[in-house]
């Protein structure tokens, strides 16, 4: 896919720097230092990276062709350039001027300081990272991880419901809970939503102190490899005709999309189905209220990537992993929202995460 | 500092984007959404976000202006734009030329594709973010952040001294065991190093398997409010000359290093001096081989942060916290590496991580 971009905007070359979930999943190789990816026009690939990581990208790293900054030069530049940066910048410049490079591409996130002194010696273009595209359709492996992590959840869930209903516990408990017996199965979560109240109408507000009327829990962990589930459920605790209208009306949304879901559905009219649900059970959104935020995003390497399922057109297929979650928040009330992560297949789709949507736990 | 790097060059506004430590240190607040930092000549501040986040921020931000994408024209501007990117990059430009912005700064990780639209509308200058320097000298409440870090390190390190002792574990069993204890203290740690054999001659090698001749487990847990630790030790087990020789020379190059940690020293000079040590050993760096990473680096909200103790002048200052780390690396023998946790005073320098360094565990 990147090979063909090169070819369409008539560039010689794509340049990607490390520190990212694109350069992981492009270069298969992990590490901390400064690192550049490059692909040409026939597909060679080419790894730069300090001397020190050296020995283990060979071994780790599905690209073939690697180079040390030492190998290139880097100690007499960086006599001359006094800096790390600059030596390094001059040794990418050197690199593609070799290949002869008139026009190279570079990702939106493509630091400026790189992108600057690339400015100065050949064309730039700036462009969607195409493994951004590439990374949205999930593989069989990319599939199981995520899959496991789901059911990692939905495996630890009624023993968060149980809690909600013994003891009335507080947002920290609950949550601390959760991120230790994700843990133990080893999955990081961190930032975990646990809130309550009128604060809840902040659909990232982390949330604390004693249970109110209703909870709304927002969990994202990810594996060692680097794969994320994504899931949220809302417990309504004391009647409150007003968040069961709200909850009732989310999950209804969400059906509606899980309707919808199948290869060649366009998101934007999964989002817009999604939002006349909502009208049509009178919740407006206008000032911050109502619905204040897309249906759901793509999942993998980040809790958050393509697709995006809002207000822009995107065709869904086959082998995209997404959340469906649909939320509601009024200031004076708080704010529900059910999230799931789906599979999206040929003719319709897969609930990865199947756990009971319409929670309520009474008082004792 | 931020303004006067603004006066100095002759710029109207410093700009930064969110997803990084310098933004999360400049406006404590922590949000996955995509937000922008700007400050003008007079010290005006300026926060802009999603109107999702609007209110959390306005309650969780030391930024006290914050303005939303919506309140902005968000909702015309992604209709002429039709992506999300488009129309915010557009209201970043509307609100620099309502604050008449002729010239802005970026900082050097500042995303390309923002950078070049700016560049279309203003004059555009790259710099090494300001705030990178500003983080490098800790306040009292981050000392006491990564002091209590380095303190659960070294109260868990004497298990570690244990499990090796006691039944030769193997690498993957030893790292999940720290990370577990670690967990338990409310420290994430992940990647962490123990290695054995000749492949801990790549300094970043994770490790696997049962424990060979030694090994070198280097952890850097990070708590919840995003502080780091760091440290390293080297454990000989079997009776080896070459590995006690090499981690005599660290040891002691280490201490040439705190010895001439203080207020005002140059960090290269530092580096020379333990680069000289492990020479006076006899231990040469070539290809990749010998003494082939910098002394050390500043520690805070990032693991590598400013300063860098190597081949550049960097004037270190009382209240900076830094590693110091030498190791030497052999493919046919494998690595050592000894590293500690240091805070720079005016007279000298206190180690955070006090723990025994020549550790030799002979076979029971």
């Amino acid at each position: 896919m990147v090979i063909e971009t090169i070819r369409e905007k008539g560039a010689d070359f794509f340049v990607m720097q490390s520190g990212n979930a694109n350069f992981l999943y492009a270069t298969k190789f992990r590490s901390s230092s400064m690192m550049f990816y490059i692909v040409g026009t026939d597909g060679t690939e080419l790894l730069l990276l300090p001397e020190m990581e050296l020995r283990r990208a060979l071994r780790e790293s599905r690209v073939k062709e690697i180079a040390s900054y030492e190998m290139l030069g880097y100690e007499e530049k960086i006599k001359e350039f006094k800096n790390p940066k600059n030596a390094i910048a001059e040794i990418l410049v050197q690199v593609l001027k070799e290949g002869r490079a008139k026009k190279v591409l570079i990702p939106n996130d493509f630091p400026s300081f790189f992108a600057f002194i690339l400015q100065k010696n050949m064309e730039v273009e700036v462009i969607d990272n195409p493994f951004l595209k590439q990374r949205a359709i999930k593989s069989g492996q990319e599939v199981a991880e995520i899959r496991e992590n789901c059911q990692k959840i939905v495996q630890i869930f009624p023993k968060i419901m149980k809690m909600i209903r013994n003891k009335r516990s507080s947002c920290e408990e609950i949550r601390s809970f959760l991120e230790k017996e994700l843990w133990i199965r080893g999955l990081i979560a961190e930032d975990t939503i646990c809130s309550t109240g009128k604060l809840s109408a902040d659909p990232h507000e982390l949330g604390s102190g004693k249970i109110e009327e209703h909870v709304l829990i927002d969990v994202f962990p990810r594996n060692r490899k680097g794969y994320y589930a994504d899931f949220t459920r809302t417990v309504i605790i004391e009647q409150n005709s007003k968040l069961k209208e709200m909850l009732s009306a989310v999950i209804e949304a969400q059906k509606k999309a899980f309707s919808m879901l199948r290869d060649g559905v366009n998101g934007r009219d999964v989002h817009n189905a999604v939002k006349d649900v909502l009208r049509s059970y009178g919740f407006e959104t206008k000032k911050g209220e109502g619905f204040i935020h897309s249906t759901g995003h793509g999942i993998g390497l980040e809790v958050h990537e393509e697709p995006r399922i809002g207000d822009s057109d995107v065709e869904l297929k086959s082998g995209m992993v997404v959340t469906i979650e649909p939320g509601l928040y009024y200031k004076d009330v708080g704010g529900v929202r059910v999230e799931d992560v789906v599979l999206i297949k040929k003719d319709g789709c897969e609930i990865l995460t199947p756990f009971e949507r319409f929670l309520v736990q009474c008082n004792p």
